[in-house]
C-alpha cells in the first residue's frame, strides 16, 4: 500500500510554523506496513492543492492530509477534496447539531461560517474530533482512501491515535515493517559501511548506515506478515552486526549516549562529576536528561573564567605551562572535579568554541579529559571540529561521553574518526 | 519568482529524521521576494526523485534541494539532477584535489566512492562547503535555476548564509516581505493580544501574536517594493507596540533571552555566576550560547547531589529547615554562587524535574533565585509547570533569566503568568 502525505497551510510555506504532522505520520506508517513515497507541504490555495491531490490520487492508494479544515475562507481542504472526487458537499444535520452544541457549551453562538465544518460528501464519513470543532473526513472512492485531519497537533495526534491509526491497521493488514537501529561511536561512516559491506546487499532485512550527531547508526529493517516475524528476521542480522562492530555499538533505538554511559555507572555503583569550560554546563545537562541520573551523577563545576579553574583545583603550573585549552588542563580538570565531589570518575571539556583563536589555538580545538580515582590515572581525547559554536559544543559533549565509556570498558582513548 | 523546495532522503520518509531544512528555506524566501509554492520530501530513489524534479522544473523558476549529496550509492541527487538537465557528470580535477586534501588533513586516504562528490555537469558550478566533503551545485539552464545543497543542517545553513542567499538576492529583486518580531516575557498571550487589539486590524503591516517557549512574540510583517520601503512601513508600528508593551519587550528577531540579559550585564560591566541542581548546567549552557559571554559569565556550580550544595556554601540550616527544593534554598544557592566566584550577581535553579515528588513537593515545582552582591539582597520566583522533564528544565532556565532581567531593571520578581 502506497501512501502520500500532505500538510496544508500557507503559514507552513512562509516558514511561520514547522510542519511536524507529516513527520509524525511518516514515523507511524512503517509499522502499519504502509510505504510512504512522498510528503508535501502545500498552501491554502484551492487550485494548487487540488492539482497536487489529483496527481497523488492517480499514483498512490492512500492520501493523508492535515490542515485546512478551519472555518475561514482560507481553509480550502474540504473544497479541494470535493473537487478531487467530483462531489458536492452538503451540511450534515447531525454534525451541525454537534457543532452548535460545542459552541453552546462554551456559552456563545456559532459563527455562521463555521457551518462548513459540518459538511460531508456522499463518499465521506466524519471522524470525531473531541478536541476541536473540525471533524476529520474519511473518504473512500475508486479503491482509494483519503483521510483529512485537522492541523493543530493536539487535535491531529488525538484523532490519529484514537480513530485513524486503528482504521488504517485494519485496512492495510498486510505486511508490517519493523526497524532496529544500532548506534556506534568512534568509527567513521565510511568504515562502518566497509565493515558491514557483506551485509549491505541483504534485501529483507535491509541495512542502512547513517552518520548522526551521536555517531554512526546502522539501521536494520525487516518486512513480514506480523511484527513477531519481522523481529525474528532482524535478530540474526543484529547479532552479526554487533559481532562485526564490537564495542563500537553503545546502544539501540531510543537510547542516548548519556543514558548508556549512565547505565554502566549505575551497574557498577559508581559516581561521576564534571568540570566544563566552553560547554559551560551542556555536559552536565546532557547526562541529566536521563531520569534518575542522580543515582550516579554528583554534579560539577562550570569553570568558564580561567581563574576559577585554579580556584577549583587545577594546578596553576598546568595552566601556565600548557594553557587552559590543552590536554594537560583537561586531565587536571577531570581530576579536580572527582576529588572535590568524592566521585569515582571525573569528566572534563575545554575547547575553543568561539570564532577567534584562544591561546593561539584555532577555533574548534577540543580537549576532553577523564580521571579514574581507583587508579589515579587520567586520559584525554583531543580533536578539532570547526563547525561553529553550537556544533563544537555538542561534539565535545559526545566525545566526552565516548571517553568515559572507553575508560569504563578499559579501552584506549584512541583517535576520534570524524563521522559524516 | 516561484520556488519549490525538496528535502531528499529516505530517512525523512520513514520518520527517522525531521526535515528542518525546508522550513529554514521557507522562512528565508519571503525576504528575498521569492514565492514558495510547494515543499516536498522525497526518498533516495532515482526514478521518483527525477520525476518530481521534472514536474517542478516545468512549473517553477527555482528549485532548492537539500540532501542526497553524500558519497554512498544511496545518494542519488547528483544523478537525478544530471537526468533532469540531460547532461553527463564529469570529475572536476580541482574539486577532486580539494576533496583529497580534506581527507589528507584528517590523516586518512579518501575512499574511492567519495570521488562522485567531485562531479560537475556542464551547466553546473560548484558551491564551496567548508564544513563537509560535499560541495553544492548551482545549476542554470533554460532560464531556470536549481540549487543542490548538503543535508546535514550545519553544512546546509553555512552554505545557505555564505553562498546561496546572496546569489538568490541578486537573482530575485521583486516585491519583498520583511518581518520584525518583538519578544516579550512575563505577560500571557491573551493579555498581549488584548493590549495590541487596536493595532491588529492593520493590513500592511500586519501584526500577529504567538506564544513561544521564551514568551509571547508580536510579529509585524510588511510588503513593499524594496527592503527599505518595507522597513519604513514597520517602524511606526514597532514604536507603538514597544510603547504599549513597555519593559515586557526584551528583544527582537534573532535575539535570545540569554543574549539580551547578557548584553545588560556587559553594558554595566558586571558579572554573573550560577548554581543549578535540576537543570544541571542547562542555565550555564544557555547563557554561553552567546558569543563573548565570557565578558560577563564567570561560571558556576552544578549541585546535583544535595551534599554539594552545603559544601559549596548553602547553609546547612536552610537545607534542613526548608529542603533543597525551596525559595529559601534557591536564594541561598544564588548567594553562594556569587560569593564563591567574586561575581556581581548569582542566579540559581532548584526544582523537581522528575516524575516523582521530592521532599513531598510535586513534580514541576520550580524555584529560581537571584542574588545582587551590591545590595546583599536575594529574590526568587516560584512556580509549577508540570509538563515533563525536558519542558520543566527549559522553562526553569527561561524564568531564571526573567528574574535576572527584572533584578537588573529594578523591577519586582512578580508572579509568572504562564504564556501559551
Amino acid at each position: 500500500m502506497k501512501a502520500e502525505v500532505f500538510a496544508i497551510g500557507t503559514e507552513i510555506l512562509i516558514g511561520d510554523i514547522l510542519d511536524t504532522n507529516s513527520h509524525f505520520i511518516a514515523r507511524r506508517l512503517p509499522a502499519l506496513g504502509i510505504d510512504c513515497y512522498f510528503t508535501h507541504q502545500v498552501g491554502d490555495n484551492l487550485e494548487r492543492l487540488t492539482g497536487e491531490l489529483r496527481r497523488a490520487w492517480e499514483r498512490s492508494d492512500l492520501l493523508l492530509l492535515t490542515g485546512g479544515l478551519g472555518p475561514t475562507e482560507d481553509d480550502v481542504t474540504r473544497e479541494a477534496v470535493a473537487a478531487l472526487v467530483d462531489e458536492q458537499p452538503v451540511v450534515d444535520p447531525e454534525l451541525e447539531h454537534t457543532l452548535r452544541g460545542f459552541f453552546a457549551g462554551r456559552g456563545y453562538a456559532m459563527p455562521e461560517r463555521n457551518v462548513k465544518q459540518a459538511w460531508l460528501l456522499p463518499s465521506t464519513r466524519a471522524i470525531p474530533n473531541p478536541r476541536g470543532t473540525a471533524p476529520g473526513w474519511w473518504v473512500e472512492k475508486d479503491g482509494r482512501v483519503l483521510v483529512a485531519m485537522p492541523g493543530p497537533p493536539a487535535e491531529f495526534t488525538f484523532m490519529w491515535e484514537q480513530e485513524v491509526e486503528p482504521r488504517l491497521a485494519r485496512l492495510a493488514g498486510g505486511a508490517v515493517i519493523v526497524s532496529r537501529t544500532l548506534k556506534t561511536i568512534g568509527v567513521g561512516e565510511g568504515t562502518v559501511d566497509e565493515m558491514l559491506s557483506p551485509l549491505l546487499k541483504s534485501t529483507n532485512p535491509t541495512i542502512g548506515v547513517y552518520a548522526k550527531q551521536d555517531g554512526v547508526h546502522a539501521r536494520i529493517t525487516a518486512k513480514a506478515a506480523t511484527r513477531d516475524d519481522a523481529t525474528a528476521l532482524i535478530a540474526p542480522l543484529e547479532a552479526e552486526v554487533r559481532r562485526i562492530l564490537g564495542t563500537a555499538v553503545w546502544g539501540a533505538d531510543d537510547d542516548t549516549l548519556g543514558k548508556a554511559v549512565g547505565g554502566m555507572l549505575r551497574d557498577r555503583g559508581m559516581t561521576l562529576a564534571t568540570m566544563e569550560s566552553c560547554t559551560a554546563g551542556l555536559l552536565g545537562a546532557t547526562i541529566t536528561e536521563t531520569p534518575r541520573s542522580s543515582d550516579y551523577y554528583r554534579g560539577g563545576f562550570i569553570s568558564y573564567w580561567t581563574e576559577l579553574k585554579k580556584r577549583w583545583g587545577v594546578p596553576a603550573q598546568v595552566v601556565e605551562q600548557h594553557g587552559v585549552v590543552s590536554a594537560e588542563c583537561a586531565e587536571a580538570m577531570a581530576r579536580a572535579a572527582a576529588l572535590a565531589t568524592d566521585a569515582d570518575f571525573g569528566l572534563s571539556v575545554t575547547c575553543v568554541a568561539g570564532l577567534d583563536p584562544q591561546e593561539e589555538k584555532p577555533p574548534g580545538t577540543v580537549h576532553v579529559g577523564c580521571y579514574d580515582r581507583a587508579t589515579d590515572r587520567a586520559s584525554h581525547i583531543s580533536f578539532r571540529f570547526n563547525q561553529g559554536r553550537h556544533a563544537v559544543r555538542e561534539r565535545a559533549v559526545t566525545v566526552g561521553l565516548l571517553l568515559l565509556r572507553r575508560t569504563l570498558l578499559g579501552e584506549q582513548p584512541g583517535q576520534v574518526i570524524r563521522s559524516g
